[in-house]
């Protein structure tokens, strides 16, 4: 194995400019125009596949909007240690991006990726999609191209999918698993879309998320109206939009939906005892952002509310003249885009008819109300007892140097939940970004440390599951 | 009189045609790139005056953005007015329009000004500014026109006053007038920007609500955040603007501020049944605009709501991903421009600084609020022993054959109170738009008979005066 990490360190530069051809790509999953952008990322992960000796393809998926094509691929050598009992392993990673909004923030270019030194000195790629998920998706590509370099096949067999949906709802994954199930099926699945808790402790993230995500639209008027003329006795559903979700949490923080919290488990106090240590205070999580009080549910730290606590956030809210001045209009119709995180336990169906039953019976007269929905996955909560646990724990300790951790993640990762439901098989969760790598957001970057560790981390992963 | 009458229904054709040449100036004053579009408004007018023998100029003002000058013209015979003791009238109009957005919904281009049936069989004219204001304004300088033709002079002694920044603040307003009020001092002034209550009614407006007008913006995060990695733990501005617009108002409709309600009347019982026969139901008011119940403080019927009593609206709100498809972020920053409308008693500077202490108050921490004025007026109420308001009833009764009234007007009209403040005079409003003329919205415009009729009002009431 030391001459697999050895080739890793030779390799670093070449490595680097494989991503950043990569992150050249806007592959946007929720704009049209970028549809075929996507496409091209695609075709350019399946040509690099084939590069280092996987049989790799593209395949369309058409059950809904946008459709963005899956990759394929499985190493050469799967046959023979599918024979020989070897462990396998499915990677799955994504290639589609977050939009760029708002881009005068960007310092540079979001597509052509660049070299900067960050605040705190480190050396970073900055790109949209460097960290959230193209950089990470390289990490084991690298690794699987380092072990094929050196001894010519992988320790273990592997196939990897990438999705192109990840950013935009994700809706064909689950039916695509299923109708390949033979195809896809494995004895874990390795998910890297993650970060660390901090520079130098490794983790594997054992549980994450859900998200039940929702756009409203309330109209009342037939048209935009004078609010001298109007205002009072005009519905406005600016104002009744506001009150709504305004109403969804109460003075504490808690979400207010009937039936909101059932099945949600506090953790153990050794879980928060770790937490705590990792995070001591809320500006450990919220310091970075430029913040620093934990703002949802009374009684739990940040780090609580976003791994272990379910939440409700605003994404977007619109309505009415937003330019520059004034204009004195009671607009006809007002939007948002809202989304509830869902921990293991919730049921992201049900969830969603309390929330729409919640906004129909506090609709007043004259007011009417369309639903669009974004996605609704449940959280998701790794087998403790994993056979497969142990060992990427270990592996990533000898790589950092430091014991490795069990952590929760507040975003959502709906591959791990419908691996599980579609393939019968566990998930680990590994991944090497940071928490100020501004994902979805201007300026978004990886650590030359995250890429280069990531890559030896795999290989140690790759090495250890074979045992 | 009836020769001038006569010449009005003559000229009719000439005298659309003049306005059309005004609605084809873009002059939208709250839009810097429509500085030199106000400017050429301005001197369109000043020519007009001038070519009906009125000294006529436009005067820079220097006092507050945006800056667009005034039209101010005297009619030539003004001075031997003056020595012969006759009545002196000051015309107010403004010749600025508000922003043409949402342009997708104009039917035809907002200043290309056409001639069209509505809904209703009645010929209308449509443009942005037909009805609010241009179209009024040439109601009155058309009757000027008409007099002079026929006469040589007018009736009564005529100042004109236009202002270009009456959608945008008009904060230059008042302290031009007092900088001039020997200038523009005379016995009455005469306002026209308000509708009547339907199409054969013609009403004098004795009372106009005030406004105080707002921009809110509340800041969190240093940058968007993924919902994910912080949902919950960092302050999400959308939700809490959300939060403090929806506290603004409780269960009833009534408005929350402490002292919101100091000062303000509840109109007498012969008032109000005056007001019902003319509105029978909250629908003759709101359902040309498809709506149907009053929307705001129980206990008062959707016209009451708008004449005379105090209201809060949302104007506009924005923050985070408002684009297709969906973005799971926590927006950095949330914005809303809000305004109250104020009716005779209430302190518009009191009030603001309520709004404002309110919002400081119930500010979480780690957010911090930026607050932008856009202008603050009070409510206004004619007198009701003015020797020149039943004169004008009288004219307008003649002219509409049917006896005119006196009602509210919900919108603010801030020149009626700042006439009275800065040159001590009291002011009459009467206009001749109507009530589904889409002001401030898509397809505004102005029935032929407002403009046809409002013409020949004029001429009658500059008679009346002069007796």
């Amino acid at each position: 194995m030391s001459d697999v990490l050895h080739y890793v360190d030779e390799q670093q530069d070449a490595a680097r400019e494989r991503l950043f051809d990569l992150l050249r790509i806007p592959s946007i999953s929720t704009q049209k125009e970028h549809r075929e952008d996507c496409r091209r990322a695609a075709q350019w992960l399946v040509e690099e596949l084939r590069t280092i000796g996987f049989a790799a393809e593209t395949h369309d998926v058409k059950w809904a909007e946008p459709g963005h094509p899956m990759v394929v691929g499985h190493a050469d050598e799967n046959d023979a240690y599918a024979k020989a009992g070897q462990t396998h392993v499915l990677f799955y990673g994504h290639y589609d991006v977050q939009p760029t909004d708002p881009d005068h923030l960007w310092h540079s270019k979001p597509f052509e990726p660049c070299i900067k030194e960050d605040e705190t000195g480190r050396k970073v790629i900055v790109a949209r999609g460097a960290s959230d998920d193209k950089g990470q998706v390289m990490t084991f590509i690298e690794a699987c191209r380092a072990w094929k370099a050196v001894h010519g096949r992988l320790p273990v067999a592997v196939s990897i999918l990438l999705e192109g949906e990840e950013e935009s709802g994700g809706e064909n994954l689950l039916p695509f698993l299923k109708a390949h199930q033979a195809d896809l099926r494995a004895d874990i699945a390795l998910i890297c879309d993650t970060a660390m808790p901090n520079r130098h402790t490794p983790a594997i993230t054992t549980s994450l998320r859900g998200t039940v995500a929702e756009e409203i639209c309330l109209t009342a008027a037939k048209q935009d109206l004078h609010s001298g003329m109007y205002g009072n006795a005009a519905a406005n559903p600016a104002y009744l939009l506001c009150r709504l979700i305004s109403g969804l949490r109460d003075e504490t923080g808690r979400i207010t939906l009937p039936g909101f919290y059932d099945g949600v488990a506090v953790p153990d106090e050794q879980t928060r005892a770790q937490w705590a240590h990792l995070y001591p205070d809320d500006a450990a999580l919220l310091g970075e952002v430029g913040l620093s009080h934990a703002a949802g549910e009374q009684g739990f730290s940040a780090i609580e509310q976003t791994w272990c606590r379910p939440s409700f956030e605003v994404n977007g809210i619109g309505g009415g003249y937003q330019d520059d001045g004034f204009k004195t209009v009671i607009p006809a119709q007002a939007s948002a885009k809202l989304s509830f995180r869902l921990v293991p336990g919730q049921d992201p169906l049900k969830i969603r008819e309390a929330f729409r039953a919640y906004v129909r019976d506090n609709l007043p007269e004259d007011v009417t109300v369309t639903f669009t929905s974004h996605g609704a996955s449940a959280g998701f909560a790794v087998e403790k007892e994993s056979p497969y646990l142990a060992a990427t724990l270990k592996a990533l300790s000898e790589e950092w140097g430091e014991p490795a951790v069990t952590t929760g993640c507040g975003g959502s990762i709906p591959v791990a939940e419908e691996v599980r439901h579609a393939l019968g098989m566990d998930a680990l969760m590994v991944g090497f970004a940071q928490a100020d790598d501004h994902i979805h957001s201007p300026n978004e970057q990886y650590g030359f440390e995250s890429f280069h560790h990531g890559i030896r981390s795999w290989v140690r992963i790759l090495a250890a599951l074979a045992e």
